[in-house]
């Protein structure tokens, strides 16, 4: 296997995401310059579905003209692009269309007008950029799986299957605009860690063309282990095997498709520390696709409302400068180019208990609290991992599968009571 | 006094409100070309807030140059324009920016940064067109205190007293931006017909340069009486008398800001005739501003969603060509500017007793259901409409007031009972 490939998400320097009812291509030019001079190989873009799409029959041809004239900007400087379809979800804020809204409240994961109107829109946006080379496809939108959390301010209900039957409803849409590229779910944690989340870790680990990662240390992590302790430095690597844990295809690669260095819960001077460390227990890990950092920019303090985490994640200062955490993830990016050595299979799996239901069957995946940090067996994974165990990840189910732990590789497996 | 003016809400043809999002100057002006052939001296502009203001720190200086574009494309034309600020709502689309929904919900009305920021949105817009001759005023925004109505799925809470002071705040901000133009409230009939609704009809009679009208049949009147019935033809010289009825000011100007025929209820042969004759009897009141029909032009059958009365309330079709109802409202703006006799005052009053607390007092205005369609004093004003008398309305509070029943020329006060 290569190198992993190494990215960042896109932060439009000037405006933010809202640079799409501004959007200027010299300015993205610029951005992306700054980018493709940290060597990166690609970008995550993300539109906004309400400026695409403030009509569910008006799917604004002029916005899929500016994602294709960033691809091919993106192009020009040797970076291949991944375009989110449904946010949704940025940074704390929330953007749905007014035709999904108040008078016109529907799920948009179960309501059959909403979702015609996504497949529409993500089949429009891939069907776009499917002529363009370095167009790698779709995530269906970013965390938009919140808005089906018990815990979102405005829940748009989904039983598990519905919301099974609703990605692969959205996956299909993407597959039908852009044939053969690598379309994708993208979940964050609570997909992991909640057993009341509809979006299952099956789904995560089974659906669209590899399993996607965000780790984000404010999960409670830091909160509970110390900012630099190994766990919080680990949880990339952590995430990235429970996901494999989780796939049916041992060879199915991961995608660390968010990572950051959030201050506060950070210090000013533990970011580099902290990106430097991460990346090297996450590029310790099998089939990893790449890593993209979040983020490119920072927000400008001249925006307001962002939790104060959300303003310095960038790579790169509101101003266009590289900052310290810039310089060492192209140094890492440098690093992994020159000299990867394809990490080891692991051989050790720790075993996880936690019903595994046919995606979409019943409420699939019972017991995942014991992944969250603190659970059982994110306390017994981690202490074998710092104790230098390497280890992976199986399921209970699969234990006494002879062939699934050789294709693997595993040679043992452990269990979390037996690393009290 | 003057002839009433005469103009249209304007709607655009090419994608609705959200040609925002396309802004193009050369259909811009081709709608307004049309507009002005039918003879109409203003247009009623509105932008959406979370396009123009998409974060709280960001009101889009290109939002704010497209709106003074459209005011000076209508001034080249003989149109003045009125800005309303806060949309908010549209035809059954609500529009919130995303700093106001969600992780970051707070009330409209009664949160401090909101305020400040919804303050800063309307005064940068008065602000921005203060300049250009034919700029009119601000109305706070469409119909904005729905949101504050219980019947509202996304309800922002607020007292009376919050609304009160929320109404002269962004008062306030308007003239701020454009001292001296004329700002208004734009409120709906639950002002004047619901109890429990935070905006009362003292605030919408004793607020800002005008009281405007929102006159719709949909509101119970047609399915209650007929379509073209008396009381259907009447309801905006009813809500235009109730106006009067609650203002302090005698010689305070009212506005009939929006009037529609909407089908249904009203069939494919009635808009003309409801048309003319609900323009009759609103212009025999007195001190009529002007009446500004909703819509300049139809809604795209290519849009989905809207509900089916609002695809075809245009002057205007969705190609561009003038249908019957713009000519009859061509005609009658001709007719009323050629032979415009002055209204004769209303010697005779109806007795409104409902609750006239100072406005933000308490739960002000308890009893306003007599006025909806249905209620005893809704139906015996009628009742005396209908019988020729030229009724006004007159609080029970004034009504051994001799100086105020003098300045307004009233000689004859009845109550609902004895119109029984």
């Amino acid at each position: 296997m290569n190198a992993p490939r190494f990215g960042v998400n896109y932060t439009p320097r000037s405006g933010w995401f809202h640079h799409w009812l501004d959007f200027d291509p010299a300015e993205v030019a610029a951005d992306l310059d700054v980018i493709a001079s940290l060597g990166m190989d690609h970008v995550r873009v993300f539109p906004i579905w309400p400026y695409v799409q403030p009509n569910r029959a008006l799917i604004r041809p002029r916005a899929l003209d500016q994602l294709a004239e960033v691809t091919e900007l993106a192009g020009e400087r040797g970076l291949d692009v991944s375009v989110d379809g449904v946010q949704g979800h940025l940074s704390s804020f929330d953007f749905l269309p007014a035709w999904t809204q108040t008078w016109h409240r529907s799920s948009i994961f179960s309501d059959p007008t909403v979702i015609e109107g996504l497949a529409a829109y993500l089949e429009a946006i891939a069907g776009r950029l499917a002529g363009l080379g370095n167009f790698l496809g779709m995530s269906l939108g970013n965390e938009v799986s919140q808005f089906g959390s018990t815990e979102h301010p405005d829940l748009h209900v989904a039983t598990p299957a519905q919301a099974h039957a609703w990605a692969e409803r959205m996956l299909a849409a993407c597959e039908a605009g852009a044939p053969g590229r690598e379309h994708h779910i993208s979940e964050y944690d609570r997909a992991w860690f909640s057993s009341d989340h509809p979006f299952t870790p099956a789904m995560a680990a089974r659906l669209g063309s590899a399993t996607t990662i965000h780790s984000w240390v404010f999960n409670g992590t830091a909160a509970r282990y110390g900012n630099l302790s190994e766990q919080s430095v680990r949880l990339a690597e952590y995430l990235i095997e429970l996901g494999r844990g989780w796939a049916d295809d041992p060879s199915r690669p991961i995608w660390l498709q968010e990572i950051g260095a959030p201050m506060p819960p950070l210090g000013a001077d533990e970011p580099v520390e902290f990106l430097e460390r991460s990346l090297a227990h996450a590029l310790d890990t099998e089939r990893l696709w790449g890593v993209t950092w979040w983020c490119s920019h920072d927000v400008s303090r001249d925006l307001a409302d962002f939790p104060a985490l959300e303003y310095d994640l960038g790579l790169i200062d509101s101003a266009g400068e590289v900052k310290p955490t810039g310089r060492a993830f192209a140094r890492a990016a440098a690093a992994a180019r020159k000299s990867a050595p394809a990490p080891q299979p692991r051989t050790t799996a720790v075993v996880l208990d936690v019903t595994d239901e046919a995606p979409g069957a019943g409420y699939a995946a019972t017991g995942r609290e014991v992944c969250a940090p603190g659970g059982e067996f994110f306390e017994a994974w981690m202490r074998l991992a710092i104790a230098g165990g390497r280890p992976t990840v199986v399921l209970a189910s699969r234990v006494d599968d002879g062939a699934h732990l050789a294709r693997r590789g595993i040679t043992q497996v452990v269990h979390p009571a037996d690393l009290g």
